[in-house]
């Protein structure tokens, strides 16, 4: 039985988890999870799964959940560091990062030192520290799989085969809520949370929304696959039903397909390379009847530009990129700045900035911050 | 440079071989070419790709190709025996069958038997012969490749996954020129032979458009794929872009896609497990635009029943099933019998048969005779 440790199990990805854990009960034991605040939702998963331990990052309520654990001998740790030390622990064997933004990383580095497999729904890890998380995977002979539904998509069809061999990446996109609408203006947020196939968090869903979600996971294949950024394209395909595809150099194209459905990456992030029998409604292609693709039009979808732009320049760029991003999705949901400025502003940001080549821990962290303050000298003009 | 000798060198699978060696010149060379009486393209051939033998099957000609070839040093072999000897010729690395009907089989296995590869594109060789075929691979520690598209896919899907987690194949189909023709008793020659999407031969596209070529396909990846009936299943595609797919057990699909043209598998078959650039031309997604799939519905299309019912008597049944049509096709294109009737015929020689289970070669030819005559007999009352 293997031991898994799940770095946000009350979000989307952590519940997923374990009902997925769950469904594979021989298989896999949750030992550890963890929780920024969400105390009664963390205290239910822990009385049902019984971990060894608990992380809960944000003190605050801190004595609440130790009240709610007395008596059950699990333990209770708090802050980043409880984080990094469940990602280390000796007899953990995954850790699946479900961790919104980039508090996910200091983990992620923490598990793969140790040689810990890492199963990655965190995107910004790879975005912004991609270059140093997969040289730690390589040093330390473990591996990142991802937990997207794109990128597992694209390990799937890669799986033990040349990388060599790739033409070029297919990543599809459902195109967001406004595929069909010309000017974000005027989009309110209601409107841009509700997104036609996948249930997801607010960020997730302003991301989708601007299309930068589909930049994000541009950088993160250039850095997981290694793949330069010609190699990687885009494709809208409304029905979310080939969750991407690997074009070989004889012209064959691998594609994934499945009923869109979290469960699945996440279990074969954790099965991986076996396979078994999941939670997932099996696809039935002649019930789904027709399927169809659009371009990916740069002049319609401008973040997609924008995400190849930052590979191409390189260095601390793609943290610059995501921390950019990250604010103005923040600003937008406080209503201060329209839709479609989010994309605009993060290019001027872009634009200005001066990458460094190879850069540290700490040259990484300070790219993001001067972004940050890039982009709230721009919000100010609203 | 590995050396191939080509059965069936002036058929549409040959010639396509020869396109995808020229392409690739440096990897493979066609060292010995066959055709059965086309002695005007053997010799073209001959004169152009310098190979060290031809055979020429049926002899009648053999004067006129010693006069074209002469001065060369091109070995002359001719019939049934000069096949078996290119297949098995010492340095033979690959035999590429591409032999139509029975005359296929005897070549294939003498290439099994000295551990060659056989890309094969002869369906009756799995489907009359499977189970001697594929224990003879493995016997001799070597692989059938399949060349038809759907197989090839499959096999692409599968690559060196483990066969236990298949939950199902999907077999894609195009549905054949009468997709949407409910009575097929007076349909034309001419009509029979215009398939929407592949070129074909006469034999292939009436049972493309019987649909005894998908139950023919169904049969062969049973043996193949060492797949139960219960998990191959067949879906309609009338784009063919999706090739076939494989379900796993978790739900995940594993499709293989393209522009349809034969150079691909191929090609695949030659270059397995490696890949190069090829000469099929780039499929586009977008330009694709909309594809669709519609149940292979029973009623409909009752010879993909026959294929299974011949997987479940067994024994004997599948080649009584593959000489049964390959008889009742000719009847057909002779102006003997309605193109329904194929099915018709066949479906009760199948019930009719008493199969042999595990039956040696000599029983397996006499299954076949007893089918023919049968059908020879049921012809008489048109």
């Amino acid at each position: 039985m293997k031991q898994v440790a799940i770095l946000g199990s009350t979000g989307s990805i952590g519940k997923t988890a374990l009902r997925v854990i769950e469904n594979l009960k021989n298989d896999f034991n949750p030992i550890a999870l963890s929780c920024n605040r969400d105390v009664e939702q963390l205290a239910k998963q822990a009385l049902r799964f019984h971990p060894k331990v608990v992380v809960l990052v944000n003190k605050e309520n801190l004595p609440l959940l130790q009240e709610k654990l007395r008596g059950t001998g699990i333990d209770i740790l708090t802050g980043q560091e409880g984080l990094n030390k469940i990602a280390e622990m000796e007899n953990v064997d995954i850790v699946l990062n479900g961790i919104m933004g980039s508090a996910g990383f200091s983990p992620t580095l923490a598990a793969l030192r140790k040689g810990k497999r890492v199963a990655l729904a965190n995107k910004e890890t790879l975005v912004s520290y991609g270059n140093i998380v997969m040289d730690e995977a390589l040093k330390n002979h473990t591996e990142i799989i991802p937990v997207d539904s794109e990128h597992s998509a694209i390990f799937q069809c890669l799986e033990r085969r040349r990388k060599t061999k790739v033409k070029k990446i297919i990543l599809t996109s459902s195109g967001g809520p406004f595929r069909n609408r010309k000017n974000l203006s005027n989009v309110t947020i209601e409107e841009t949370i509700n997104h036609p196939v996948w249930r997801m968090g607010r960020k997730i869903s302003v991301d989708s929304a601007t299309m930068m979600n589909k930049a994000l996971e541009i950088i993160e294949a250039h850095f997981l696959f290694d793949l330069p950024k010609e190699k990687i394209s885009v494709v809208i395909h409304p029905q979310c039903i080939i969750h991407s595809a690997v074009e070989f150099l004889d012209g064959s194209i691998i594609a994934q397909l499945s009923n869109p459905d979290m469960a699945l990456p996440i279990q074969y992030a954790l099965t991986y390379p076996d396979r078994k029998p999941s939670l997932v409604k099996q696809l039935d292609l002649q019930e789904i009847g027709t399927i169809t693709f659009e371009s990916a039009d740069p002049s319609r979808f401008p973040a997609l530009s924008l995400g190849y732009r930052a590979i191409e320049k390189g260095g601390t760029t793609t943290a610059v990129f995501n921390s950019s991003n990250e604010f103005l999705v923040q600003a937008f949901l406080n209503k201060k700045i329209p839709l479609d400025s989010i994309v605009k502003i993060t290019k001027n940001i872009i634009e200005k900035h001066s990458p460094i080549e190879y850069p540290t821990i700490i040259e990484i962290e300070k790219a993001e911050e001067w972004a940050k303050m890039e982009a709230a000298n721009y919000i100010k003009d609203f």
